[in-house]
């Protein structure tokens, strides 16, 4: 489905929608580009975009299914850059992910977009910019990455914050064992990391001015771009080696709550036998037993019997074992 | 045992099948190519082939031999090729693996196939391309490489598949312990990762255009299959990392396990302990045991030591250690 | 807020504080250079410089939020150089960290700083080596990464010293459980890494005079710098490994001190059933049972019980179970 | 002790032995090479070699003194090699490793061996080879290189058949406990590990031609060489992975194991527990307890203890726990 | 402290010793050198050496405190070297270092001693060498590395050997806990590990040729000197898998013994519960009870009991858990 399609010309947006079959005709104009805004395409809406702007075969069908890794290709003219959205879901504690296809050009750029992720706040905002529009289809390019890297940071902060969550978890005294969230969390910090790790290179080569595509005024852009996702990624390395050690020190917590329980498990059990090996001895059939047959001889006994049991449980007590 | 042997003139297969004798001629012939596909051939079965086309002693040894890594050699004008095939077995859950070794060169290519995959299905695919086969020998050696990578895609599908499966054992209530079958996992995905990786810096090759035998236009295909096996390789990496944290989280999973079952075991075993220990107290013998002597005794003991036992449980159940 | 503002000339600040105003004006005199401290400034303060000098929009992006990673980037003539200064929080066992950025031209020094850290103390000291600020805005930026990365030292050292509690603990018979405090130790070297790690390629640079901006004479003290972080690198990197021996050890501890625990606890429990045992035998109603009527039945009984609990007690002593 | 001394000429054997006094001379004529095999010299015997050949004193020392590392040199015009042989000696389970070291120079072939290897078969298997001959030296380095290299796939095969068998072990009912096992093979993996790894860039030197003194049709051969030693290199890399794999899970097993004998043991103690508690309340002397004055009383109360007894153990059967 | 200082001609020590106030003066000579001494030296002694020779700031400030990380840098046309020397102290199985800094000039070597370390004997050596003196300054420096990578090998030699002493111990049947032998031992290599590693870049500059100060010639001993130092590199690397392998292990072995210690425990109370419940049987208070009656009820029961126990030593015995 074509959501937009617009001609840029000078930094600015000519007025007016553009058919398809226009856009083609127009991108040819000197200082001018079109970009197309497509979304979640058939493979027929897509053909005709393609016929259009002779876009290659492999790039189109990468375009049309979802599911590719982060890649910056380039077909002859076209550069082909695929990135990966993410949002965190506050409800599932989850994180999505989307793609961003770009079919970036001198005189067009077409954006494909699968799965939730706002493009035309990107377009409203670049267009607040004809500093940057003048620079040609690469501001499209750099304003789409600025978007998706901007939007790795609230999802990076929300694992964080999950992360913070499952170690409070693992040395909370409550005994609970976090060990299915932190093997979660492992998972998404790892399908983040997928997502974001390689776009590192394709940003830098943008930045370092491996594409005459790219305007030398957008390399500093770009490369900043490049820093903001170094910072993510530095993060997100941070998150694996810390839910490793988290796993571990779970696993010594359970260990170490075993034996407390056991400890105090045992102290209970010895404190019980006394009063059973006492009455057992007075449960002796002996014809000589004194004690039988004292007056007191009972409540002294039982009486002796509860404080044996109180100054255990003290013993216990102050030795951390109840 | 040779399967199929044909030239293929500009960009089509010419009719006919072609005997092994006159093929190293129809090879010579300008602008033409003749393609031999070769079914694990014994020794004596390739020499004829190797002589035919003046194939390296050494190349020769390693396509008789199955078990060979993937890689890419030059030997002089012939490109020499190793690619492992993968393929899930789903009564077994178990990954097998075969081989294609390619020679290619300007005149020929030789397919040497070890284990079952189908390059029947690759040349009648390729021969729907003429575009592509007008490019040359390359244009096969693509399309061998194109299948085989695509073919690692439902493998490691559903590799996932039963690591996922693997996970919810782990973290399953049923107490059943999944060890066995994360080891075994993690020797499958160490086969794939040896059968997936050394084929990464080959293809990378491919695409950069190291060797002039590959048509300029191939090489955006070849970073085609380059990139999917990035995307195959990034899958498997984490699933080193996913099945390591897999055994990790099932240790932690049975010693909570263990605990659990000793405290469910001490609750009982303090349940049983009370009308032991009162049932001893009333077995003394002493004189004067007011308690032995009332009318209503007998009955009064046993239900306070049913209480009592009572309580216990209610207590143990509300703290949840039964 | 500005905090100090002066002209250098010659290796000599000039007498007198410089209103912001004419700062840029002096900064053009040749072989002078001025340098402006500001201290977290607002955006609109922090405006007024940018446009005085000239800087660039994403820099000073960066320059007003903190929380960045160090880095050394180039926005045509100008460096921008963000340092991560941390502080050990001797009350809290904890690790603060700030920020200095850092504009430097052939013209002008801008300093920002985040954060506790004392940069007016490094102007004291640059101040009195005229032969190093007669090499320009350079000796500045040397200066203040001198005391960055010297500052980093006396953090690795409390950190080490923090380790070694842990460890102490680790290994100490008081059976403390460390795990929490060495998971946090983690957290903190990891903080720390990221705070070291990326600022080394970026000294490395300055050193092997990348820049020209950089005077010649200054690279072999940007050597020395490097050489510094690298020391403290190298210890965090050691660090690292430590925590993960340490937490792993704690839990082979843990399982050791449970073993000792089980095996006192089971010998309390083999002694106490003694008496128990021999008082149920001669709890029997047989009407044949000659000890009973023995005169000296009951003492001997007890006594013999008692010798058989002192030789056991005696046994598990002997064989460590006690 | 020299062990063989004999002049190639034209890719043939010159017949005859040769004393050592002649060979330098006879290495001097055009076209031809002396290879002199040496088997474990003392400092004196090499002497008289290294003398004759005008061998550098270090390279000297290292072939003195077994126990090195595998590597290679250039010592002038002469390319000083060392390689570990291994060999499974099959009755101890164990990697014995011994060293070939050869200088090879345009007119000679001093090979120096240390422990057992079959060098004399080498020099019978490259002297059915005129063609490789003819190309000198380089021939017999080749030789060597490639025998040694094919000796390392029977012990990786030998030690992959020891983790099969371990696996097994850690997996079996048994309840044996291989963790020593692991851990020596785990040490013999590190040792062919350290054998093997440092040839790998030698022998891709030698393959890709950076000495002059190999004739470039031999750089194929050890290209074939150089893909095997990777082969090799990549299962041992494998091993580690698995075996380190292996000690995990035997932990694993290790802690599900004891929940399964602690649960077995608690179901009896259960069950034990049974007739104690009964028979004690019927041991109290209760005046008035009617059950006791039943005629069928204690074998009424036998029998339903033992279908308490039995009915507890068909429940425990069931959940798993006996 | 100067310890020694002389003048060094074509290869051999001038007679006597030499004031320093002459040395910078006779280092001036063509083809002498001078070669100072100096063990631990007061920022004030090693100011009059610096003057002297003109030495730069920094080098001298790392000379003089001592905790540098190995490093070679070059300041003008001297050469600074930092080396870590070590010593295994066998009465407290503790590895110490020590430094050596370098001073290296065409015209001479300072050469500054921390710790114990025998720079004396080298001296002694290296006179013994003319041929390798001729080649000036650099021979020293050489001598002085040899020296010191020489020194590794024992150390690494006494480290294997504690590590093997630990294997057995976490082996052994004698139960003992070598968790913190283990960990020790890990912080002694990773010491090791700083010592070494950085070295290992710095001595392959001086061997490929980067700095003219070292003659040619004296190239192929700094590669022996590489490679020396590349073998004790591997061995550390190996002892730190290892060791992280034997803290594995040993935790295994911590939870088997637990297990069996557990299995026996169980066994006992087993067999004690045994009379316990017989003898509450015929202790209670039926009116009909036959066997109470019988004469020989009382041996018949005792003896009963004495067999079952018999019988389940036997059977425990015979499956491992007694």
């Amino acid at each position: 489905m074509i959501v937009d399609c617009a001609v840029y010309e000078d930094g600015c947006r000519c007025a007016g929608d553009l058919p398809l079959a226009e856009a083609g005709e127009a991108a040819q104009r000197d200082g001018s580009f079109v970009w197309i805004g497509v979304f979640e395409p058939s493979e027929q809406e897509f053909d005709a975009v393609a016929r259009e702007f002779d876009l290659h075969e492999l790039a189109v069908e990468d375009a049309v299914n979802a599911h590719q890794r982060p890649k910056l290709e380039v077909y002859g003219d076209t550069l082909f850059v695929v990135l990966k959205t993410v949002r965190y879901v506050h409800d599932r504690h989850d994180v999505e992910s989307g793609e961003i296809m770009l079919f970036v050009n001198r005189d067009f750029v077409v954006s494909v977009r699968h799965g939730e992720s706002k493009l035309h706040d990107v377009r409203l905002q670049i267009e607040r910019r004809p500093d940057l529009l003048r620079c040609g289809a690469g501001a499209v390019l750099y304003a789409v990455v600025d978007r998706v890297v901007d939007d790795y940071e609230p999802v990076v902060q929300a694992v964080e914050a999950d992360i913070q969550d499952v170690e409070h978890e693992v040395f909370a005294p409550t005994r609970s064992n976090p060990a299915e969230r932190i093997y979660t969390l492992e998972r998404e910090v790892l399908d983040l990391h997928r997502a974001v790790t390689p776009l590192t290179p394709a940003i830098d080569k943008l930045a370092r001015g491996h594409y005459e595509l790219i305007d030398p005024e957008l390399r500093t852009y770009f490369r900043d771009a490049h820093d903001h996702i170094l910072r993510v990624n530095g993060r997100i390395e941070a998150f694996r080696d810390l839910l490793s050690s988290a796993l571990q020190a779970n696993l010594t917590q359970a260990a170490v709550r075993q034996n407390e329980d056991m400890r105090k498990i045992s102290a209970w059990v010895a404190i019980l036998a006394v009063p059973t090996g006492v009455a057992a001895i007075y449960g002796m059939n002996f014809d000589h037993m004194p004690e039988l047959e004292w007056a007191y001889g009972y409540p002294l006994v039982l009486g002796l019997t509860a404080v044996i049991c109180l100054m255990l449980y003290w013993r216990f007590r102050r030795s951390g074992w109840l």
